[in-house]
């Protein structure tokens, strides 16, 4: 046997080397380690709890979903099929799940220095008991390893969901969704929160890939007539209080290209859906009803008490390539330049005095940290600012965020992490990064005598717990 | 009497952590710490060192006029009618300046993190002489502790500055002011410096809120035909020249929406002139307009020597229902994104080559400092960079400031340290503060053997000393 | 004699400050320090190796040709006429070098905390034996001192290549060249790697200064009908060729204003290609050729596999008073805010999952690198990312690079470094410069315990050899 380097993830990780800074990073890290994760925002499937059925093996728990994993890899030459990542047309793909972790562990020294390698760092270690680092030449042992413990009562999904320390956890559903896994959870009388969020974009946004067909039945199961505005309004409205009946919801989320709004007067937003549902809408026209849609979405908002949340500015399946090949979202999204300050004066004149709304602003746009968000969020009542999101849900994203939103918006105009992910195995690797990054940037803040120690306990927990769960009415 | 927390600045605050780094920051910071504070560009009111009388009590010293503390509170969900926050339409404000007082002690946590707590604290303490922090329980005493010594004499607005060290500090006056202050100041025999600027905005932006209004009173008050493009220009020169000999002016300032300039023909400058006062202009001419009036005032600096202070990129007064209530510049302003090479090309083709012209820059937008402003400077004659400003006059602010723009900009072309404030008893904390993140950056520098030590002391009384007191010509 | 400040480079310099830090920072650049310099991509003269003749004077070295030098001095109001830098107009420039060197030792104060001081200081004392820091004071001593220097043969040209540890250079040169010295350079049996690059601007960018006198040549000079779309890509084709088999080229390189990218059906590159020989053609419709003419580029490397580099958004030559009188890129060259997922889209579509070619991409536009190129090179399998260019080639520039890149692109789509100058003396500067601020970076993840010890042995190795000698095909 091949003696292999050891896998312990460092008590001491991802916090400032300066050893005073690093002391008090130490014990505000300890005072935050083990409060319950709330998770407001994410992707993982309700069936897993409604069901508790064994994960399955791990290639493909870990290596076939995880577009962090796969992109990483097809960028320096493998084939996704090696991956096997499912062709929609029905081409081969790779299905020996040994095969797929063994060319995935020969390419392991790929995701060196990203937040990827620290998430199944932890996985492997902390949730699964591996001790060595994976490699080529352990590649098979290790997983033997992980696929004898994924077959263990103590790795179903509940039991996972209480070992993590869960105290909430939200889903992600679009409006036609039944919600039977959600109601099948609280049927079963299990303990776990599990709620869903309200993503309308298939019938809000008319370049969605399913709007054409959604829409339709989205009249039938409201009974409404979405041929109407005010029928697609009042089938919407029914759907959000469907979800916060059925499904526990609380929030909204809301994926635009860009942070365009309208408010627009009623009559013409009315004329607008009618170009839009007789498909005769320009690019430009789908623009502006996504636009309206947000300011429609907040009306309803100040009504149900859902918190709405936007996140704009990804461009997805972006490379025909491999959209025509695996399907939507295979790693090919990223952010684009987006801008706010013009782009949500609308909204904002409509609803951004409201005390009780309120609409959490996400970015993929670092620029606009410390220029947009942060003076944006730090005036208008109902506006908070979302953590750092999907490529900057890292370290140094993480920090710069701290660093350029705080001075401006302060850290009570923030609302905690949100994991966004549906990889369950790293929910708790990712809140516990969140944790130790925080600690370090509010430990810096007391090194350098800008903030006092009692002060940063407290803004500590607020960070890790009561903003989260604050914000999200939890 | 409940046991407080207490309010002790600490010697090294703001310095890096690392022991070694504090070391020499804090050697430099001593070379600097008491030199004279330059203070050329602010927003002081010039009566109070005309007439010397006591400041107000604490709430409407520190709370009412401090958009930094109200944007954040409102944004929290407190009313600005509760933080006395007076209103235009004689609606119901509060004036129980104890009980805005408690209001803000009631949320003065939402400041940890930001300058203003910084900025409060070393008023607070280095000048009142507080030793609690402030907290609900003892708001009412320190309430009483800062109003005691308001009343004393050495803290009459003279002996303030004095006291602070001021060798000098500008204010900021639009041409149609009679500088009855200045003249009053001088007149007095007092040997505190304090000079005026000259910010024309509202009789060189079409767009002002007050254009319309001041343009004909530009005329009567110089005798200058404004009607015509040369009578306009003339009765500027004339007010150029007013505030040179009667406010001690070195500088001009113009904040505009963006930093658009236009170098047309005067027979065309003209012509659009004349359509502005016809109030004929579109929105992009007024636009033009703004852009060929930079140009105008370059030329005119070239003649008269005011240095000239470009401050674009902030968008004022956004939320109608603030500016509605309650008026102008309510903390519903923020930055947008802001273009610099292309913009500022017709100003530079003319003026950039000029050795005896200073253009200072500023910036809102942090992405233009590396990409397009320290370039700039790095190679015109003409153009300086202003410092961090608004938003980013913050420690990471301002490190990021020096950490983006000394690489290609250097030190020689930045010009020392904005205070920018009408907050008087935040200019010593805010000179301070810029002097701990000048030397921190420096002590990095010399810590990690980028910049000998020698070298760095040099470097630090130019920042905090030497470099403002040159190009502001004082 | 004057007793000077001593000139003597510290062995930590530019490592973290941070004990603990710096220690593993120190291990990991004793590592790399030794390996062979690779230099794929810079502006030195061919002619220097192949006719082996003594370098200059110290000011006709060091001065006159580095825009990063006077163009910091010219901006502090030093005229370029005093700097020596030629007049195309024929005007009086100075002559007499040691008063230029006089001038310059004035100045050297100016470039204080910029990288041009860290590569001036290590030529000095690393390559030349200079012990004290040029003042006025002992300026001519120095300039004696260098001048003696480099009149011995150890200072000749190809000793220096050799002292340097330089295993290959490569020169940049335009399609019209006839590779002479490279012929030369290989037929003098010396053992220096000496090889162009490919950079056509001057025949694929009709806006560029040379375009309609070169075109004409191109067709000249491969017998090509340059009147004709095919004949116009036969002919550069060819030149792609021999470029490979003269001069040993493995690489293009394509400095256009812009990313934008086209992929047009042929007839209607054609014919756009028709507009553009007959002078017909628009700002637009010069922009959309650029745009073709890198994917027809690309296209051609996929046949004959040199490798494709991208430099977009370097406004050059910007100051028409300096373009006048001195001629082009005399430090009047700055960034502008650049785009890069819409502007890629239609060569990314056409060549972007191509395993087996490479592109890479630079930018100017820092705010880019997290937000576009990161994504865009963690997907692509045809795109890697170049490291940190011109203004951003520096001790914060490239920290930030590798803060902002790593976590979405990872270590392995960057490809080691380019020194991308003219200025000889300072290749090993630059490159232990770069392997320093490299090694600091690692070092902070190990000390944070992000990264393994042995894995960032392993990357510092990578970074520094083993990914530029693969991305480059050397």
């Amino acid at each position: 046997m091949t003696i292999e380097a050891p896998l312990a993830p460092h008590p001491d990780r991802l916090l400032p080397a300066d050893p005073e800074t690093r002391a008090i990073a130490r014990e505000l890290y300890l005072s935050v380690k083990d409060l319950p994760i709330i998770s407001p925002h994410g992707h993982t499937d309700p069936s897993w709890f409604a069901e508790n059925q064994p994960f399955p093996d791990p290639a493909t728990l870990f290596i076939i979903p995880d577009h962090y994993i796969f992109r990483m890899l097809y960028s320096q030459g493998v084939p996704l099929e090696e991956l096997g990542v499912p062709r929609i047309d029905g081409g081969w793909t790779e299905t020996d799940t040994r095969k797929i972790w063994r060319r995935f562990a020969e390419n392991f020294h790929l995701l060196r220095g990203t937040p990827s390698r620290m998430w199944l760092d932890y996985a492997f270690h902390e949730i699964l008991g591996i001790t060595e680092r994976l490699s080529p030449t352990n590649a098979d042992r290790i997983y033997d390893q992980i696929d004898a413990q994924l077959k263990r009562p103590e790795f179903l999904p509940r039991a996972l969901f209480e070992r993590f320390g869960i105290e909430a956890i939200a889903t992600t559903e679009n409006p036609l969704d039944d919600l039977r896994h959600h109601k099948a959870i609280k049927a079963s009388g299990w303990s776990g929160r599990v709620m869903t969020a309200f993503r309308p974009d298939n019938v809000t946004d008319p370049e969605h890939p399913r709007f054409r067909e959604d829409l339709p039945e989205l009249g039938r199961i409201t009974g409404e007539d979405v041929g109407t505005w005010q029928g697609y309004l009042a089938a919407l409205r029914k759907r959000r209080l469907y979800f916060i009946e059925h499904g526990g919801a609380t929030s909204t989320d809301h994926g635009h290209p860009t942070a365009h709004t309208e408010n627009l007067p009623q009559e013409e937003a009315a004329a607008l859906y009618g170009r839009i549902v007789s498909s005769q809408a320009s690019a430009g026209e789908a623009e502006r009803f996504r636009g309206q849609m947000l300011t429609e979405m907040a009306r309803m908002s100040v009504d149900d008490g859902l918190v709405m949340q936007i996140h704009p500015g990804a461009l997805r399946s972006q490379n025909p390539a491999v959209t025509g090949t695996f399907g939507e979202a295979k790693g090919d999204d990223w952010p684009s330049p987006t801008e706010y300050v013009r782009a949500l004066k609308p909204l904002l004149n409509a609803y951004g005095n409201e005390r009780d709304l309120t609409i959490i602003l996400f970015t993929l746009d670092e620029s606009t940290y410390a220029r947009e968000i942060a003076p944006l969020a730090g005036h208008y009542p109902a506006l908070r600012i979302g953590p750092a999101w999907w490529f900057h849900d890292s370290p140094e994203g993480m920090r710069r965020f701290r660093e350029q939103v705080t001075e401006t918006g302060g850290f009570y105009n923030t609302v905690g992490f949100n994991d966004d992910t549906r990889a369950f195995f790293s929910i708790p690797a990712r809140h516990d990064l969140s944790r130790r990054v925080d600690c370090g940037f509010l430990a810096r803040l007391v090194a350098e005598h800008r903030l006092e120690r009692d002060e940063a306990f407290a803004v500590a927990k607020d960070l890790a717990y009561n903003l989260v769960k604050a914000a999200y009415r939890l």
